[in-house]
């Protein structure tokens, strides 16, 4: 048995304080499989005085985050506060004075990835980041590892729980999104300011880590183009499940002859395929391999116990030393081998949902259609409803006209909804989304 | 860079000309997530003038194993070759000469688990062997590793791609089994003699090594108990179908306090649970963590590019040394820790959803249902049909009466069913089948 190995924790949220529980609870299981004991010997918080449920025995808790890198007796330092400065400050501290690093933090590695990984190049240590993505689904091994043989070809992924759960109550209650939000909050789903969940953010960072992992990619979140489910509207489920298709948050990754397609967006997804069958809070993750075919991984993407489960997993692999092997081997944001280059977003290729509210009046439907034919835009399929009910003014009311397109150069489409837009005839901007083959 | 890797692969069936494809068509991508080249220098095959359809430059042919493990350059024996005996010598020279040891063969593991990992310890070698469950489905790697924090609490799976197949026919195209065979056959999906596929043998051998991998249990295949599908009727999974269920193979897996509950057999899952969505000749393992909660992992269990890209998995895994630190970190099939006892199959509790034909006259319901009270078995829902056409000397044909009980003990529910089946109202013996919760 190997000497034990020393943690040094920063910060002590949901996640922190499941980590502690693991830890402290579970000792001798985490100890039996990092073949030594992993040991929490400092958790750095910023108030001392809050009230923990945690048994912190032989645990010292502080304030001070250099008691922990200046400690020559820690092995790892992990790093669970969230954000980006102090967070990225406290990385390259730690790596800096010799630490291996864990950390659950997304948008510290999608905006500070080149430079957090330099670091460790340069530290000859490992930093570990399961938790990152997916919460407990252990998708980052699974590339990395299980999944080493193949050139990964494409990649579809639900990594947004609060947008699932939202989502899937949408879908399932036909609720309105401001309702579903507020029910979402009020079950602990999503948090009092959902800005970065509900508007993709959240998504695309996950996105960047993964088109790094996956792809030998490197992206900062802003290249990701994306679209949030903030102004979602029901009627756009509700013909979605028309055509056969759910509604999900996807982030979406493909290689192709000009490169790497990425973009995060709501995306119908056809209703019997796993991905639309993922539902409230779950993550899941469909990677197709050359040599694997598609394989799908789907868990809890957040909360106290999922994703400490992952934290503790990297532990135990940086205990063993496997990870400080994978970290030197797969070189991540290597300057080294040139990044595959990023598509242009308006070179991109999909299938669209499109929905227009135009006049009821005859030859609009025809004029949108040649629209979309002289851009080379062949329409699969056409659903188009009684008008609504005539307003108080007894004017009308405007005919809505869901069109579904084959795949289709986003250039060309932006510019024909344009087109489409400007015409006098349409009462209101289009709405348009993608569809996940 | 390490020096280079040299690798002896024994067998060169589809998965072997498989592993041969990737290794020289892709040595770059290999080399480069191994951090060192990996070199196919040795094929041992049966019939040397059999032709193949896989570019060998560089690679010597020969048929006499001898050959590979005598050769002091090569450092891993793939061994491809499935069955028990030869495949054991093989294995037990290649660890003894010091080589490691990549295998797709979970019989050999089922059956000599213990001493092939002694053999292994011995020799301080790795064995590796992702590809022996879930073909491409990086499902070891997972428990190993990304799973590690967790105590698993069960596990439910569909582990043989050819039966799935069969069953997805019978559900959705209502074939009777023979039918659905003959289709499997045809399409190369089941071998011309299917028994150990279709009577559970395969699936309770990779039960047998997941019990180790998930739960440290020491297994022999024929400890399983188990049920196959090679008799399983369409009306039971019309009657399934009725009550909300689909009919799948299922290996399962349930750590209790007096033990763990393993079998194989014909389960009703409910429709919406992601495990009953699997269809085709796919594979899905569903773990049950204390910390992670519920993940499944979904792929294609068989063919020759998945289950080569585990083998790959494996050659890189053990190329960069993570293999042989999880091998003497795990230490699998030790004497040293005592193996979790195994629950009696008696002792079993599950539900269960039984069918019997009974005559169609006043008080047989009723008789029934008491002999299960009287054991204390609880009645959840049942279905009782109109009766079929009588037969041509006009005696009144059975009736079908379909019964699901609450969680029943194994033992009660023997006992009450072979009660009922020696009932001189009873028509045919009774079906029974588990439910999956």
């Amino acid at each position: 048995m190997q000497q034990q190995f020393r943690v040094g924790m920063v910060g002590l949220g949901t996640v922190g304080a499941g980590v502690a529980r693991i830890l402290t609870r579970h000792g001798d299981r985490v100890g039996r499989r990092a073949g030594r004991s992993i040991d929490l010997k400092w958790v750095v918080v910023r108030d001392l005085k809050k009230p923990r449920d945690v048994d912190f025995e032989g645990v010292r808790i502080v304030d001070d985050v250099r008691r922990v890198i200046d400690d020559p007796e820690i092995d790892v330092v992990v790093e669970l506060i969230g954000g980006v400065d102090t967070a990225r400050w406290i990385v390259l501290e730690a790596l800096a004075a010799g630490k291996h690093v864990v950390t659950a933090n997304k948008a510290l590695l999608a905006e500070h990835g080149p430079e957090v990984f330099a670091a460790a190049r340069k530290a000859d240590r490992a930093v570990a980041f399961e938790a990152a993505v997916a919460g407990g689904v252990p998708i980052i091994g699974a590339i990395d590892v299980g999944l080493a043989a193949n050139q990964i070809q494409s990649l579809a992924a639900i990594l947004n729980g609060t947008c699932n759960y939202i989502l899937t109550q949408m879908t399932q209650d036909g609720l309105a999104y401001d309702r579903a939000l507020a029910d979402a909050q009020a079950l602990g789903y999503a948090e009092a300011d959902p800005t970065l969940d509900v508007d993709g953010t959240d998504t695309a960072h996950k996105l960047a880590v993964l088109a790094q992992i996956a792809f030998g990619a490197d992206v900062r979140a802003a290249d990701v183009p994306r679209q949030g489910i903030d102004r979602l509207e029901i009627a756009d489920i509700n013909y979605a499940r028309e055509l056969g298709y759910a509604v999900k948050l996807l982030a979406h990754a493909k290689i192709g002859d000009g490169g790497l397609e990425l973009r995060v967006g709501p995306s119908l997804v056809k209703r019997d395929l796993p991905l639309a069958q993922v539902h409230g809070a779950y993550n899941a993750v469909r990677i197709v391999g050359d040599a694997v075919g598609d394989v799908l991984f789907q868990g809890r993407g957040a909360g106290m116990a999922p994703t400490a489960s992952a934290v503790v997993a990297d532990l135990i692999d940086v205990a063993t030393g496997r990870a400080a092997i994978t970290a030197r081997v797969l070189d991540r944001w290597s300057t080294d081998s040139p990044p595959i280059p990023l598509l242009p977003a308006s070179q991109g290729r999909r299938r669209n949902y499109l929905r227009f509210s135009i006049a009821d009046r005859p030859g609009v439907v025809a004029a949108l259609a040649t629209i979309l034919g002289d851009r080379g835009i062949s329409i699969a399929s056409v659903i188009q409803h009684e008008p609504a009910p005539a307003d108080e003014d007894g004017a009308p009311g405007p005919v809505p006209l869901v069109i579904m397109t084959h795949l289709a150069v986003e250039r060309d489409l932006r510019a024909a909804v344009a087109e489409i837009d400007r015409l006098d005839v349409v009462r209101a901007p289009s709405v348009r989304l993608g569809v996940e083959e």
